[in-house]
């Protein structure tokens, strides 16, 4: 007879309680292998407890398989050797990842947060959860939703001279996501050119997605034709606008060029990363590759990490007809990764004219800093300033210097004064002499006392060699 | 003499205007291929603007290539042959995607939105709004926020048995986003084993990336053990707690025996799907696999697509410490794809315990609703019912009917009825007599009119054949 003392049970339900007290005994071995249980009737007689309390209990030990149910024989116990009540303790591996502390970290491609429009942005989120309510928890469209991509399309048209209907347009959650989907879509046998010096997030993309990719050469107007056509790639990934790190603006006749060599081979393909046209400071924006192509060749990408904020991931691609065939047929059983708040906010924040106010605004505040720290940087008696360029558009400057360190040593020794900074040998695909000793300064959000100090700090490396 | 009439510029700015204008006569050929341009000041002076104005204009045309300078000798008409001015017209084609309008879509998995707590979700995420800034602009962790994975961690230690640090918790924007990300960590030599039936993403996603998998044979007790032998796979997908669509519960041995065979080899790894856990409506939950993961090698996987809404997109993995490392050193150049305010809405809206209260308001409405469309089915004279179960748990039913229509006129005569709706032979790798004629119906927010109509027009198919 199995009797329990149910005045234990303390707050938990009777059968938990029950299933509790005959899963113990029967993992200590109390009620053997095999031995046959009471009858739920005889169990509830015995322990003065109802039925329906015996049936849930050992529901519960027949689901978890403790007992097992034999037709018109009744319950037996299983066969549950070792398997004592085991919780692993949780590992404790705190803080596997560190993130470094640094005084200035000029590698970071960070916005200018103090000029984000709180209250602007809070206000538009607050305006959708009044005026929204399912559209805010259902499904939304796979390919983002259709407000914000008619936004994208309408600012693109008036801002970047790209003409094209919201439906080849995909939201996604930043462009690394985007990207893991492209290359799903672009031919199998598809082999990559990657800008060299370029940003190196791209070959690593390749590399771990098993693609073939080939470094190609850069000139003063953009990707080098010949070594293009030499690396026998089929895919480019281009920023013609503002090319990273070099700051390359791709000339009018680059452009033809490049459009050119796409519509030679029907396989071909351009990816336009246009991740920096918001950013140009003296002259008008240059009309995109995607604004010329004719052919349909042209994936045009970009993100509202940096316009906007980085934890607000909302990046879009423009994908030619093919592709977006192939795009649906492929995609349609993932959900969209953006949430639909954001992409309604988003959307807002756009059509009310708010975004466009706010780029003009950070337009200047950028390129007020980077004059400042160029400024800052010449005045410098200690660092052997060659050349300084970057202010005229983007958020980098270019600096180069004549020194007989090298770039490791550089870095190294900015590490010792708290600064982290990358030199454009690090974009290279091997070491070229022309590209030695350009540090490669992303600048943002930094107050005059901070640069200065920074500055200063990077003018100790030079005297203490 | 270069003269253009500026009272023709409406609201362009004068350089935009001159920049226009000789970009026009460049692309026409009026100013021809090679042709110097007048210096600065000449252009000044002709056309009564300042030489800015011009610096402007000539820097723009530079910079897009139309014009080229040489030093001490001026500006030089570049060579632009066919580069007139093109706008590509956008693409027309409308609606390349449509969604299927169903008077019932019973093959949706969706959450029930009628029960959704819109006030409450909408007061955290005010709170939120009002109580952060800087943390809802800046790039955040890329693991997810810490504040949320602590969240996760304790309400997985109270719901499901499972003790691990908010360290071993990846946040991501859906499971098919993490899974793209988890098979980049896994041995690259991994077999995935996909149950037979089973959720047919899964072996998408696999043949997508271009690996190896093998269909592997469900049994009462959970994935067969002897097929898992037979198939050399080295990594299973499976859901102990509710196989989808079966309904199996692995039971306790069968977990036992899954977890001697991830241990018996170091590359072996289980990857528990647990997206269901949620909804058990007679019975506690059985504790998870990973509750008993003493090897470190089971892969835990959830969302709150279900259990909150499917457009917040937040799904997360717990991996253990060896793949934590590898998924650090490989992804910590991508951000995360969750925005940072509403993984802080999710955080507080599970610690001041709306997340439970919500969820056992949808379980009582899940049982109900599941039992009642179990009875109406059972009340149809028509419908040729051998055997319905699943109102145990989980939000679908298992209906197995006697007819000899085969799945495809089921679904097709189904489809004429405005009704979609899945058999199980769909979920499986190979025909099987034992899988025929099983309707898989997932159930969610219909009104009992809606239901009863439903099975009605379900009736019709067997009434017209």
């Amino acid at each position: 007879m199995l009797v329990y003392d149910f005045n234990h049970k303390n707050d938990q339900k009777l059968y938990e309680y029950l299933y509790e007290c005959l899963k113990k005994d029967i993992l200590s071995g109390r009620i053997p292998t095999r031995t046959r249980l009471p009858s739920k009737r005889q169990m509830a007689k015995d322990n003065g407890i109802s039925i329906t309390t015996v049936i849930n209990a050992y529901d519960q030990l027949l689901m978890e398989g403790y007992i097992l149910s034999k037709e018109k024989k009744g319950y037996f116990v299983a066969d549950v050797k070792a398997m004592e009540e085991y919780r692993p303790k949780p590992l404790e591996f705190t803080k596997i990842y560190h993130e470094e502390n640094w005084f200035v970290d000029f590698t970071a491609n960070n916005t200018v947060y103090n000029k984000f429009p709180f209250s602007t942005w809070k206000k538009v989120i607050r305006e959708v959860l009044a005026e929204y309510e399912m559209e805010l928890i259902m499904r939304g469209n796979f390919l983002g939703e259709e407000e914000l991509r008619s936004e994208i399309a309408e600012y693109l048209y008036r801002s970047r001279g790209i003409n094209v209907s919201p439906e080849c347009i995909v939201i996604g959650a930043g462009i690394e996501y985007l990207y893991s989907r492209l290359i799903k879509i672009l031919p199998s046998h598809a082999v990559y050119a990657v800008e060299n010096p370029g940003y190196k997030k791209i070959p690593r993309i390749y590399e771990e997605n098993g693609l073939q990719w080939r470094w190609v050469e850069m000139d003063e107007n953009g990707i080098n034709m010949d070594s293009l056509k030499q690396s026998h790639a089929s895919v480019i990934h281009v920023s013609p606008e503002h090319h990273y790190p070099l700051g390359t603006v791709m000339t009018a006749i680059r452009r033809q060029e490049v459009l050119e060599w796409v519509s030679e081979r029907p396989d071909r393909y351009i990816i336009e990363d246009d991740y920096d046209c918001e950013f140009r400071y003296r002259t008008k924006s240059i009309p995109a590759l995607k604004g010329l192509d004719r052919n349909h060749r042209v994936i045009y990408m970009n993100t509202f990490n940096k316009t906007l904020a980085p934890a607000i991931r909302i990046s879009y691609m423009i994908l030619p007809e093919k592709l977006m065939e192939k795009y649906i047929q492929t995609s349609n059983f993932f959900s969209n990764t953006v949430s639909s708040l954001e992409q309604y906010a988003l959307a807002k924040f756009i059509q009310k004219g708010y975004f466009e106010r706010h780029l003009n605004r950070i337009k200047k505040y950028y390129r007020t800093e980077g004059e400042r720290l160029l400024r800052l940087i010449k005045q410098s008696r200690v660092l052997p300033v060659v050349s300084a360029t970057g202010t005229e558009n983007g958020t980098h400057l270019l600096i180069k210097l004549d020194t007989s360190l090298t770039d490791i040593e550089i870095k190294w020794a900015a590490r010792n004064q708290g600064i982290n900074i990358s030199c454009l040998s690090e974009f290279c695909g091997e070491i070229r002499p022309e590209y030695q000793h350009i540090l490669v300064i992303n600048y943002s959000d930094l107050d005059e006392n901070t640069l200065r100090e920074a500055v200063r700090r990077l003018s100790n490396i030079f005297i203490q060699w």
